[in-house]
């Protein structure tokens, strides 16, 4: 609980759509008042008489409709917290962040902290943190994941910026975050509106400097992205290669949410699939959505940014691109009546067997999935000169996050035994888990593969595997071919790294270059 | 032959690495005279002593040692050609190009046209085009491919710019480019120094304006990533599955260039199999070769651009993941000890029968790849306003390039049937050739997968077929995820598109956010 010294709020937050309005009510659930401030008047005027009608913490929530009375009624130093569309992605692009930021800076005064709590891009966080520091205000650039309900009732929360900016916001974002049994990792979930969940571990913690906050949760997304698609591959198999019902599929993913892949995502999943249409009580509800996935960009970020800096995060972005495959629709209807699979489909015997080893792959594909996003984040801060505690990380996605599971306490306790892990794969429990589930994962890939349904998850994860633990790959071959048309050069397997060889090579039937 | 009025030259090039240099020749060798101007003089003076030396063409080669001669010496409107090293990715960015350009500028006329044959940015040749036009001048970004070879006797070439500009330039440019038999697509190769080829179609074409060439070029380096990736793996699965040496396996690379496969890709994979190390006659070269490969940039930006515009292109993805993957040499090594394959490996019977199955796997994810490809350039059409002819694309990659193949004669002969094609793969002839390959495709990719041997490639090839040519993916569990969690919406199966649904979820255990 904090101690206020006046009537004056103790944050403010700009931008009461869903993910705002949600903050805002969990801050004044935990005993702080709060300023809020909506550039359409209208909205503000709404959400203050939703909170005096339904919100026991109403009486913390102050609305202004001006910006400047806004400023004035929060607490020195002010933290004020925005939640405004981003669309800015290179350094220099300018958008509605960088407008409110102008629009507070003649308003705040020095020493004030800003936090941008928007899915913004990591390299606009970085530019802002930059400019705003250099003025002399603080700045935070601060991943919120847990969608409307993680924000209300405790979020995942992902700070980047200065260790002084965070510790005036500490006490609040620590308030506010999910809370986990530290035992075991998994979230409290009894907390009803305005009696807040007060123990247990916090899901917030300081991620590093400038844009390392919304770096990771960038990369959580597109764990995030991945951990849907491998569902997607799992439900895909079930009603094709099985012919199952969504009823029973959801008890299926039931089973498996009560073990190893026990998740935020898996329940929901297990609870979609026993929906019937709202419209129409006799038809699933999952069969009458269509299949074409939007996108709103933090996942094809992940894997520009995985390319950038070339790290093998395959699978992360294979899931971008099914979801690119999913949005065309119509073209593959169409492609459908044209394009025949194979003839010979290899029958399928065994169903307990084959669910089983369904479990298998997902698991496994997840272990490289996350694997991926681990490596992303350790070369981002050799990239960008942050200092990244894999452990912290961890622990604070085990609650709050769409990535919540028990999973993640098992990565917890990879980087607390070990905090410089090469890979999450060499990890003595994930090793273990990959080569007791490699032969079903294996199974089913070459299931897929055979009869035709599409795994492009499954595949890649199984191709990332493979690839990793080879200690040689194609790439000799890769590398002559370079040397023979571009003159690229080769090192030897004799010889040390960075000693460069050519072959002049002679072009069979035309004119040799140096005659 | 070009005609010239004076003693002036009719083409000046800046930049005397081995492309600049082999061009210039390439040209002089087509009877154009040739300024040439390099910042360091002494490699200016070395190549001028090579060509009196070793070149029958040299009398129409001039260098100059200050630029302003070198400018003063080309026949208006000037022609001047930059080979100079481009680093600029993003538009604002500016480089050696620029910094080239901006020199030249005080001593060309209105009039004048810069072409870029150097492998730039498409987004940076947008800025240049746009800059220089406004200016008065005229520019154009022209991809070169082929390397130091295809430079010398017959590149292909790729530019883009206004018609205008084009006009003046397509003289020259279809001269040097390489030429192929009409009738078959084979590039004709007994041009010798001095004697060049002057018969069969251009492998050169007006692509689009402004960054259409570079984009164009930068697409075909993204396919060349794939190629490559795809014998690669071809190469290992023979010698992981079947236990063959480089000299077997030469051979079947040589038959396969009689076939399909005929290209200069397979052509040099022949003839690297067949190599000694040169240090160690009883070695074979591929063997010392390092599988570590290196990237130039331009198939991580294919990847990139497919990302940003939403196009599934992941096989391209694939190949250059397979890159990223291979450098971490020593981290592979370090997890091999650790990380182990399947213990049940399914035995490999008929050698015979899985070449052949191998081949129809490369085959067929060949014409994945380039499906996706020309998915990329469909769509960079769209984003950027150019147009493309598509069937003059696919007839300019017959020759002079890297991917020059047999099978470019194929989608020559599939745009001219139908340029409105939606995607290669629905071509009757290719969609034939699927449907023949497809039983291999699998079979092999099956085998991959259960004997551990990854092939990214020709598994996201396969999981592209299979996806696209279903009419149902999973993605409708997925956007119920996205629904449930974030409120994200949902299209509906009997609803027009674009109508938004949503359904209030229920989340067990939890309270409800709307009480």
């Amino acid at each position: 609980m904090a101690k206020k010294k006046s009537n004056q709020s103790d944050i403010g937050l700009i931008g009461l759509a869903v993910m705002g309005q949600n903050l805002v009510l969990n801050m004044a659930d935990h005993g702080y008042k709060v300023s809020v401030y909506n550039r359409t008047t209208s909205k503000m005027e709404a959400f203050i008489k939703d909170c005096e009608e339904n919100e026991p913490s109403a009486e913390r929530v102050v609305g202004f409709a001006e910006l400047k009375d806004f400023v004035k009624s929060i607490a020195k130093p002010r933290k004020i917290v925005l939640l405004v569309q981003s669309t800015a992605v290179l350094p220099h692009d300018r958008d509605a962040v960088d407008a409110t930021i102008a629009g507070l800076l003649p308003l705040i005064d020095k020493g004030d902290i800003i936090i941008d709590g928007g899915n913004s891009n990591w390299n606009a966080t970085i530019r802002r943190e930059e400019e705003l520091t250099k003025a002399g205000y603080e700045f935070i650039g601060s991943g919120v994941s847990g969608g409307e309900l993680g924000a209300r009732f405790g979020p995942s929360l992902m700070p980047g910026g200065s260790k002084k900016a965070w510790k005036s916001l500490k006490p609040i974002w620590e308030a506010i975050a999910a809370k986990v049994d530290p035992k075991t990792g998994k979230p409290y979930e009894d907390y009803k509106k305005g009696v807040p969940i007060t123990e247990g571990e916090t899901c917030t913690t300081h991620i590093g400097a400038d844009g390392a906050g919304h770096y990771v949760k960038m990369v959580h997304n597109g764990i995030e992205y991945i951990d849907m698609q491998l569902i997607c591959e799992a439900y895909q198999l079930m009603k094709d290669l099985l012919g199952m019902k969504p009823d029973e599929m959801s008890k299926v993913f039931g089973q498996w949410n009560e073990g190893l892949l026990d998740s935020f995502l898996i329940e929901i999943t297990t609870d979609i699939l026993q929906q019937k249409d709202p419209t129409n009580k006799r038809k699933w509800f999952v069969d009458i959505v269509l299949d074409a996935a939007g996108q709103k960009g933090t996942g094809k970020w992940t894997s520009t940014s995985a390319l950038d800096m070339g790290i093998p995060a395959n699978a992360i972005a294979e899931a971008v691109f099914a979801r690119c495959l999913s949005a065309i629709k119509e073209e593959r209807v169409a492609a459908s009546k044209k394009l025949k699979g194979p003839k010979n489909t290899k029958p399928v015997r065994g169903k307990k067997a084959l669910i089983e080893a369904i479990h298998d792959a997902l698991y496994s594909s997840k272990i490289c999935a996350y694997a991926q996003g681990f490596q992303l984040m350790a070369e981002a801060q050799n990239e960008y000169g942050w200092k990244l505690n894999f452990g912290e990380i961890a622990k604070i996605f085990r609650g709050g996050c769409i990535i919540r599971a028990r999973f993640l306490q098992k990565i917890t306790e990879a980087y607390a035994k070990d905090p410089k892990l090469q890979n999450l794969m060499l990890d003595p429990f994930f090793k273990k888990e990959l080569h007791r589930c490699q032969e079903n994962w294996r199974k089913v890939v070459s299931l897929a593969v055979l009869n035709g349904v599409p795994t492009p998850a499954f595949s890649s994860a199984l191709a990332y595997f493979d690839g990793y633990r080879s200690a040689v790959v194609p790439a000799n071959l890769l590398q002559a071919q370079r040397d023979y048309f571009g003159a690229h050069t080769y090192e030897r397997v004799d010889k040390p790294r960075g000693q460069k060889f050519h072959v002049d090579w002679p072009e069979p039937d035309r004119p040799q270059l140096k005659a």
